[in-house]
C-alpha cells in the first residue's frame, strides 16, 4: 500500500502476503477497507497519542504547532513506510482526516485563542495544514531532502497562520524535545 | 475515477465505460496509466493555459497568485467531477505535480523578487500550496462550503507566503476578473 497506493492492493495480495487464507482474513475484518482502516489507525492515531503527550503541558501554542509538525516530518523521513503510506492514503481519506483534522484544529484554536494566530477561517486553515503536510512528506520522501526541512515546513506552516516571518524562523528552529515512546497501556 | 479514486478503477471498467473492446483501446493507450495521464492533460493543463492567459499581463505577483488559487477552487466548485478527479489523483500523482508545479514556483518566484512574498524555501512552499488546494478543494467538495471558500484559501496562502494579514484579506477579496475561455488553436 506503501509503495502503490491504498486502493491499488487487492484482499488475494493481503492475504498472500500474511500467508492466510480468505475465510480467516474475514474472521478479523468484513472488508479490504476495513485493514486499511486499521493500520491507519495503529500507524497514525498511535504517533498522534506520542504527539499529544509531549505537548500536553507546553504553553506556547506557536511551539506546539511546530514541534508536532516537526515530528510528523521527521517521522516519515526515519520511516519512509509509514511516510509513503501517509501519503497514499491520500487527503481525502476519512480516517486520517479523522485521526489528525481533530489534533490540527485544537492546536490552531488554541493559537487564535492566545492570539498568537491570525487565521481567517479555522477549518480551511486545519485542511491546508494536513495537505500541505502531505504533499511535503511526499516531496521529501521522493526527492533529496535538506536536513532542516521539517523546519522549513513548520516555518511555512507558521507564516500561514500569522506568525510573523522572524518569528516564524526563531520558533521553527528551537531544539525539537523528544517524542515519548510509545505507552503499551494505551 | 472522480468518485472512487483513480487507483481503483480497472481497464475493463473503462472499456466497458467506454463501449470498446481491450484490443481497440490499446490501439490509443499503451496502459491504464496513460489514460489517467490523458485525462489528467486535458482536464488539468487546459486550466492551466487559461490561467496563464488571464495573468501574463498582471503586474501584482499576489494579485496572479490570489486569482489563479480562485479560479482553481471556484472550477472545482462549478465542475465537481473535475474537482474530484483532481483530489482523487492526489499529492504523489507525477502528471499532477508537473502540471501545477511548475505553474506555482514562476508564481511564487515573482513574488519573491518583486518583494511581495517571503519565503524559507521555494520547493516547499510550492508543494504546500499543491497539498493545501487539495485538501481545500476535497473540503468544499464533501461540506456545504462558504460562498466565499475562493477567497479564505487565497487570503490563507497569502499569509502563507509572508503577506501581511491585512494585505492578504484585501488582495484575496478583489473582484475576481473572467477566466479566458479555453482555446481550441493550442
Amino acid at each position: 500500500m506503501a509503495e502503490r497506493g491504498v486502493d491499488a492492493v487487492g484482499l488475494s495480495e493481503i492475504t498472500a502476503a500474511a500467508d492466510l487464507g480468505t475465510g480467516t482474513f474475514y474472521n478479523y475484518f468484513q472488508s479490504r477497507e476495513e485493514i486499511v482502516e486499521a493500520v491507519a489507525e495503529e500507524a497514525i492515531e498511535s504517533l498522534g497519542k506520542r504527539l499529544d503527550h509531549l505537548t500536553a503541558d507546553m504553553s506556547d501554542a506557536a511551539e506546539v504547532f511546530a514541534f508536532s509538525l516537526r515530528h510528523l516530518v521527521q517521522h516519515a523521513l526515519t520511516d519512509p513506510v509509514w511516510g509513503w503510506f501517509t501519503v497514499r492514503l491520500g487527503v481525502a481519506h476519512p480516517k486520517l482526516i479523522a485521526i489528525l483534522g481533530p489534533r490540527a484544529a485544537r492546536d490552531l484554536r488554541k493559537g487564535v485563542d492566545s492570539g498568537r494566530f491570525t487565521i481567517p477561517d479555522l477549518d480551511i486553515a486545519t485542511s491546508c495544514v494536513f495537505g500541505a503536510l502531505l504533499s511535503t512528506l511526499h516531496q521529501v520522501l521522493s526527492t533529496e531532502a535538506a536536513s532542516n526541512i521539517d523546519q522549513v515546513y513548520a516555518q511555512t506552516m507558521l507564516s500561514m497562520v500569522g506568525v510573523p516571518a522572524q518569528e516564524a524562523q526563531d520558533v521553527a528552529s528551537r531544539p525539537l524535545p523528544r517524542l515519548p515512546e510509545a505507552s503499551v497501556s494505551e
